[in-house]
């Protein structure tokens, strides 16, 4: 591999020249005389054509799918009816002078196009993320994340690296992992960065941390996961909970931007559009979205505290069609729905100044602005039968001052599978942890 | 707050003209019939004056430290004599005019310019931090992580998100943090993204992670910490370790570029000078640096295994003053010093084809080459006294094929207390872990 390496996407600017690509064979087809070959690097495919004669002969009859190879060959135009202008490098073809096997391997378990249900795909997931469709999808939550931090930095916000190993399961016990601490003290798995990025926004006023959180949730759906990635932000000096909406809004506006720039092949292959999005997202609060459906559909729901699953589907179909839009925000959930730190809207007692952001069906958002009176917070604390003692830490933030504030949190599986129509969020996580499975699956 | 706000930082632009500002008192002078303010915001600091008779005096009596303030203000020129040059908006003065209370606080535990020692700075971090050091500090370590992205971002890598539950202590009991996951399964937490980015880099060729790694060691160090943001990145297709040493140290140039140009005002803070980078780093094996020391010194470690903390320490002051590198590579370890999945140089029997990269006194990076092929790893493996069996998983990467690749891990903490030269890798470390701290105390 001293030669100068010839990147696969690169090759159509090479017609007529002699070059060397290392990759992997993706596809061999022995027709006897001559051998095919399907050639693959993170750039993309190329075929290739050993011809009778070829010095490369016995080095292509040696070789098999996945064998990672060195090939030096000429780029030919391939003659016009062979053509497939659909395809990359479609109008090329790679004519092998000479090939070195670098890797090896043993058996494959199953070809990449064989269909493989969501458990076979795991089970063998260093070798099913190989395949396109797979690369694709975490190509993809790569451009998201990375468009995430490029806004928010655009924004004068600072990132921050809040900690993973907590002291207490303040907000109260269900849900959280549990870790013997060194000389078996107990502690926990953060479950939010929540508190973290309050306390950072009485520091730089406008934060971000991105990163792992855990949930030890005995779900079994194709929503939830037991570590998933989460992107939170928290800006200060805010009006109310409308500047976070306009904010997150502004964020996605870019995420969708650059998704679009950076990854039409990517959408076209998952046959999906880009997000729409208005100018301004769609905004109703929950009651108003209650008699919505009452009067659209004739379900009453009003007074309940939440939203159903199968009423936000509903609500987002909604958005799409009558109002053109893939995002909807909804506003004003009840103080009993909400945790504890969520600011009370005085102008609608008992509702919350909290949005969730409902995208393609499902809640993918969810924002408010926060308490920052020490005093009021302590008493948001009590109501709902939690200790403040156990927030000794965090309260130091609001003791010694903080500006109004809020911010969000939204989970970067669950938005890669809704950008892409992805069935299951599993699907879109690189190492899923769940009920069954920790890599491979757990013996019950 | 619904007045158009000015951000400190901006204030010299608007000089003669009235502007609000938002934030936080940060000293506060009572001379009887004026008072006078520093003002602070995320973009900096202003001296703030209430003259007699202005109708901001009763609101000026009423504030204190670290109240959190809107005030609007003429933008005065100070007389010449009264002119700090040195300082932020040295030249300029706010005449408050009005002065709103946003939020109050409780007594301080102690001003900001107090001598405090490291229990108490941690102790009180949601105040502390608001501190300009630990400002500086986090703001550094914001930088850093930035560039390393953007570096490897334009060298093609794709960042993926590492799992932090795994599933087994594979690579040995010690150290290692233990979970109870559902259904009381055991888990763990991870020490190293290394198994994950191998796969990676079976996938996309270059890829990058970051975030939380754990240890569960029981270290009282200034080096040492149980929860570390760790950098890593892996990469295929190489020739040996000498590209991925090419690679981190291109790295490390972007980021210390990136650092003097963004944060002149922070590395005169710390009174410190921007790392020397010669184009190339200094490169010694292992065996040439203790025959150096030999040499140089009198001392005779000639044949140990490792470098002792003071032989470091001796190196990186060698390399500063006769080569002019801040950086010094120290390659080839034994075997016997080294992980499993490092590669053994056959021209060099016994010696590995890694490498640490050592910076102002400290190890910041370790590297090498892996092993890619199949037999050979399991080998390694159970060369080391481990079990093949427990690695099945990270096993398919190599089974099915995999290029030669290596790549390097660091610590974010000890990289932004080293550049900024600070004693303690806890104060470059936001809520530090340790064994006597999770945020607040463990009762021992």
């Amino acid at each position: 591999m001293t030669t100068q390496r010839t990147m696969i996407g690169d090759l159509s600017n090479h017609k007529g020249t002699t070059v060397t690509i290392n990759g992997w064979v993706s596809v061999r087809r022995d027709q006897g005389k001559m051998v095919f070959f399907d050639f693959r690097d993170n750039s993309g495919y190329v075929q290739g054509v050993v011809l009778p004669n070829s010095p490369a002969m016995e080095t292509a009859k040696l070789s098999n799918t996945e064998y990672v190879v060195s090939v030096t060959g000429t780029v030919n135009q391939r003659p016009e009816k062979n053509v497939q202008a659909d395809k990359q490098n479609g109008d090329i073809e790679l004519e092998v002078l000479s090939m070195e096997i670098i890797s090896t391997n043993q058996d494959l378990p199953f070809t990449f196009d064989a269909e493989i249900n969501l458990d076979t795909l795991l089970d063998y997931r260093p070798y099913t993320l190989r395949r396109e469709r797979e690369k694709n999808i975490f190509k993809t939550q790569f451009v998201i994340l990375n468009a995430f931090r490029e806004y928010l930095n655009s924004q004068n916000f600072t990132e921050f690296q809040a900690p993973r190993i907590v002291g207490g399961d303040a907000e109260g016990g269900a849900g959280v992992f549990k870790l013997e601490y060194l000389y078996n003290q107990p502690a926990y798995l953060s479950t939010s960065p929540q508190l973290y990025k309050q306390m950072m926004a009485g520091v730089y006023e406008r934060v971000y941390t991105t990163g792992p959180q855990f949930r030890a949730e005995k779900h079994a759906t194709s929503r939830h996961l037991n570590e998933m990635t989460m992107l939170d932000f928290e800006m200060a000096f805010i009006n109310d909970h409308t500047d976070v909406m306009n904010m997150i809004q502004n964020t996605l506006k870019h995420m969708v931007h650059s998704v679009g720039q950076k990854l039409e092949k990517e959408l076209d292959y998952f046959k999906i559009e880009l997000p729409k999005t208005p100018d301004t997202f769609p905004v109703m609060k929950l009651r108003e979205v209650q008699e919505l459906i009452k009067a659209e559909t004739g379900k009453d729901i009003i007074g309940e505290p939440d939203l159903e699953p199968e009423d936000e589907r509903w609500l987002c179909e909604y958005a799409a069609e009558k109002l053109n839009s893939d995002f909807v925000f909804v506003t004003h959930y009840p103080v009993s729905k909400r945790p504890f730190y969520t600011m009370e809207d005085m102008a609608d007692a008992g509702m919350t100044k909290s949005f969730d952001l409902l995208f393609r069906g499902v809640e993918i958002v969810s924002g408010s602005q926060r308490v920052h009176d020490y005093d009021m917070l302590i008493e948001k604390i009590q109501s709902k039968g939690l200790d403040p003692d156990k927030f000794e830490f965090y309260l130091m933030a609001f003791k010694y001052g903080i500006p109004p504030h809020g911010g969000i949190g939204m989970g970067l599986e669950r938005l890669t599978q809704k950008f892409l129509g992805i069935e299951n969020v599993k699907e879109a996580t690189l190492f899923p942890r769940d009920i069954n499975r920790i890599d491979q699956r757990l013996s019950q």
